[in-house]
């Protein structure tokens, strides 16, 4: 998930007097507050590399350290829910800077009336996904708010990482002539968190690809794979992601459509619902930017991951510039710009 | 503050089937809550010890790491804001565990209809509380909730510092014949919140007492005093703080009244609303257990803090036991209990 202050793009309007849902939504919007305010704001410079997380020193070790709050509607969806997200968001945004996660930090804002059963729920989902991906919960806070203060439970996590030596991914270090990898079909997340929301009968068949996504992270750089640059294309989806990536990299992507895979029910429930899929939050996909001649080591590993025969070699870096172009499946070629607007609030 | 998931008091009842607003309130329900359900859901042990933060090795580096979130009502008040508190509060977390705070994550939960200015001072605030202590904001993440489901601004806070060579702080370091410290007056922060809230006329005089602490530790241990155990009053006051204390720590806590500041507003204005000071929440305040013959070079440090002379020795631990007793102003002896129910919520 892209770090919330982490993100440039050459934008002049500030992005309006009043906060909009749009301005949580991954896409321009956010983009807007956060360069032109927040960032600048805190001292951070206005211009920004792209970051799940923020990386440092301490003595010997060399950490990654990266939060996120966890607002989704409803709390419980097909493949997961907010604990398992918060979780596993968090862990990803610390694999996505190269580190092995450790440790994580919980801070509950709980409303007044929830029930503690399903507090109870949410708490034994995260300590399933803290084992599943080996880190543990360590310390915590909790809030209560007055009812209509709140939605139930909001849960932020904050993680401390391990970078792994020699690791530095940063979408600086995508150059001409890199692979871009995708490690599974996109789009799950965001249908069934729309159709667990909405009541719509395809809930079912779409469960989220919520899962962690450290332990392919490592193997990849255990095989000796040279990483540029890697990102889990979260809200906004694959598309807002691709372009932050380009313009924080001054490169050109050019991805080849029919290489990324939807499953047919993805597909279906994009076209009733009038989505481009490109656009749908994923939380257990990423990207990879990797030199070309490692693609193929690389694609084998992601194989290996949660998503497994679903994951592609989609497309490679072309030149230097500030653009993502899409060879359509039915021929032609087109642009693709960030989320505008919010397609789906709340979804993690 | 007292980390949310780390303490332990033994109390046969879970707390009820719903959250109240008391299960936020640092007391007798929130103890219940996270002691027999969040601490046994997450894999804790139910009977750990209380605790500020985590703290763990990464390769050659000792590290605290800890979270809060903040919800206070209103978001400014004298002497602080919603975004100078949830700096120092996590500074503080940090500082009670002996580090020395290095890095901060903020996490923003936003409400749609925010004004962008309100955000914009917040953040403004966040820098200039960052910058007093010395510590840097370097990652976040921002997300938008619909109307109704927020209250303008809520936010996480998590930090990473650096534990001081040979400090070890916990209450099971606290041993009869130590000297119990308070680094200053008490009370001033939630009084200051309530008379913002409820527009009191004592508002002008009453300032919260919201500030970093870090530097002061830092000065007890580069003086070489054997810190036992530090911790800041916060939720749940004085009282709940030293019964936090006593009870993880298995000593009898006695206490003399009259040694406790309490400036005349405050006074006044906790006589006029029937509020106990004992209980009142505080942000800029530290009690200190140090060694009988390092008392008077701790106190002569904690006058160089943010609360000068109101610096004092105010009691001794006795014997094991699980007691605080405090000796009054006016004669005879009574036992403190935790915070029971919840004074004023949403305090921080």
């Amino acid at each position: 998930m892209t770090d919330g202050f982490a993100l440039s793009c050459p934008i002049p309007d500030p992005g309006g007097d009043i906060i909009e849902l749009a301005h949580g939504g991954g896409g321009l919007l956010m983009h807007r507050l956060i360069d032109r305010m927040i960032r600048p704001g805190f001292g951070l410079p206005e211009d920004g590399v792209a970051h799940d997380g923020a990386v440092f020193e301490v003595g010997s070790a060399r950490l990654a350290f990266t939060t996120d709050s966890y607002v989704v509607r409803p709390l419980f969806f097909p493949g997961g829910d907010i604990g398992s997200l918060a979780v596993n968001g968090t862990v990803n945004d610390l694999a996505m800077c190269g580190a092995q996660p450790l440790y994580l930090s919980v801070g509950l804002i709980l409303e007044e009336g929830l029930p503690i059963a399903q507090l109870q729920r949410v708490v034994a989902s995260m300590r399933k996904a803290a084992d599943a991906a080996g880190v543990r919960l360590v310390t915590g806070d909790t809030k209560v708010v007055e009812r209509g203060k709140g939605d139930g439970v909001y849960i932020n996590t904050a993680g401390v990482g391990a970078v792994r030596s020699g690791v530095a991914l940063e979408p600086r270090r995508v150059r001409p002539g890199d692979a871009v990898l995708l490690s599974g079909d996109i789009g799950r997340h965001g249908i069934a968190v729309m159709a667990a929301r909405e009541g719509f009968g395809f809930e079912g068949d779409i469960a989220s690809d919520c899962a962690p996504l450290a332990a392919t992270v490592m193997r990849l750089i255990d095989v000796g794979i040279e990483l540029h640059c890697l990102r889990d294309p979260t809200r906004g989806g694959l598309a807002t992601t691709l372009v932050e990536i380009a313009q924080a990299g001054g490169v050109v992507i050019r991805i080849d459509e029919s290489s990324i895979a939807i499953s047919e029910p993805v597909r279906g429930a994009c076209e009733l619902l009038g989505l481009d899929p490109l656009y749908v939050a994923n939380e257990g996909r990423f990207v990879a930017f990797v030199p070309q001649h490692a693609a193929e080591t690389a694609l084998a590993v992601l194989r290996g991951g949660p998503a497994g025969a679903s994951a592609a070699i989609i497309g490679r870096v072309e030149a230097s510039g500030r653009a993502v172009l899409l060879d359509g499946m039915i021929g032609g070629t087109r642009a693709l710009d960030m989320l505008s607007g919010e397609q789906l609030p709340r979804i993690c």
